[in-house]
């Protein structure tokens, strides 16, 4: 991570494709306070593993959120100087938006405005999605432009981006 | 873009990558006169707010074509020396192709054999869609073995190939 | 492929990228005595056709094992100085594995402890697979799991790893 302490960072990858160890690292070298947003609920026993485990993996040294919906307001609320938050992820806050039937486009507006104002380093991760066959249901090619749209917007206000690929990160911007 | 007047160039991403948005600026900054190739088939509302919204997003300044299926005809007829063709996009001509039961090899050949004459600039966009699960159905996996073959053809005949994500270009070739 | 004669290559990409071509490309280069494991089963019609059109694709020169389960055995087996092994691919391998209901992480384990002490140089072919939509049923979300997991253990033990997409590679570690 530049030695810049404030801006963005994304982190967009695959399914296990150790995105979020690369972000865990990234917030672990910047030496800042950690906070760590979960967006994930824990509807089912698959989730709750998943949850668990990624908890574990991260070790000691954090101030947990666990946030589905209002990710803009919980980061507003921890922004301060010296602080970096990592959001875990965007795609899980986006199908949360979706099935809670917020209107996406506005909650995609508030968050990019947040970031032109943020003090603390931001370090998102988010599955890209869009790679595969166009899927059948309505809603999965809903939720996939969605996911879409937002890496695009959050991209172009990051100061770096990184894709990761067998936990190896390429730098696309930055 | 390089200042070749000539040669294709291939702009390869995921759904709502931006790559559209990425080689309309390819085509922008060429200066040369415009020519846009829509490929997609309006055949229900989704896809008619798709087209709409491609178009608007493109603004004025184009000659657009409708061209589901002759792909190769149409681009022979507009080539001529100071035109830039934007094809957009690669995939759904495949899929009218699949749908209209054409000898896609041969129709591939055609494309390709162009390719080596053309006198006009040609930007081609296209869905990268085989990094997913294998699909179920017997006619979603033929639809991306067809695309990952065209997409190595049509690369390996490329000036410049970019690979999109979060709106972000990733030069592969060039 | 670098000049170390030893050392593991990871060659990742999606359906139809040339991955397998770009492999047999690094192998044929490095003058070495070929070896070529095929994991693959040949279960059904469309299968087979699969098979024997990357056997033609190879064209002569190489000793072809098919071995569907017992790769790390199979490795050990061949490994000797002065070979390559293409192995081609790890993630039907993977298939093969859960099908046989293996312990997975014991036999990933055995083949990461192999990578380190290999005299042979051994080329891996897989596909990528996380970067679509999340699957809806139970069996393809494992697999893809699997899948990640076994490319970020053998991407950390490689000397070099690239990302194919339209035949062009894209070099992520060496």
């Amino acid at each position: 991570m530049t030695s810049k302490a404030t801006g963005a960072v994304l982190v967009l990858g695959g399914a296990r494709s150790g995105k979020s160890a690369f972000a865990e690292d990234l917030v672990a070298e910047s030496g800042l306070e950690r906070h760590y947003i979960a967006t994930g609920r824990a509807w089912d026993d698959e989730m709750r593993e998943r949850i668990a485990a990624h908890r574990t993996q991260r070790g000691e040294g954090w101030t947990t959120h666990e946030e589905p919906l209002d990710l803009v307001g919980r980061l507003a609320e921890i922004d301060a100087p010296g602080c970096v938050v990592l959001v875990d992820c965007l795609t899980l806050w986006v199908t949360n938006l979706m099935l809670d039937e917020r209107d996406i486009p506005v909650e995609f507006a508030r968050l990019v405005d947040l970031l032109s104002c943020l003090e603390a380093r931001v370090v998102f991760v988010s599955n890209e999605v869009g790679l595969g066959i166009v899927p059948e249901n309505r809603m999965a090619r809903d939720f996939r432009d969605h996911a879409g749209r937002l890496h695009q917007s959050v991209a172009a206000r990051c100061v770096e981006v990184y894709f990761i690929a067998a936990g190896l990160p390429l730098k696309m911007k930055g």
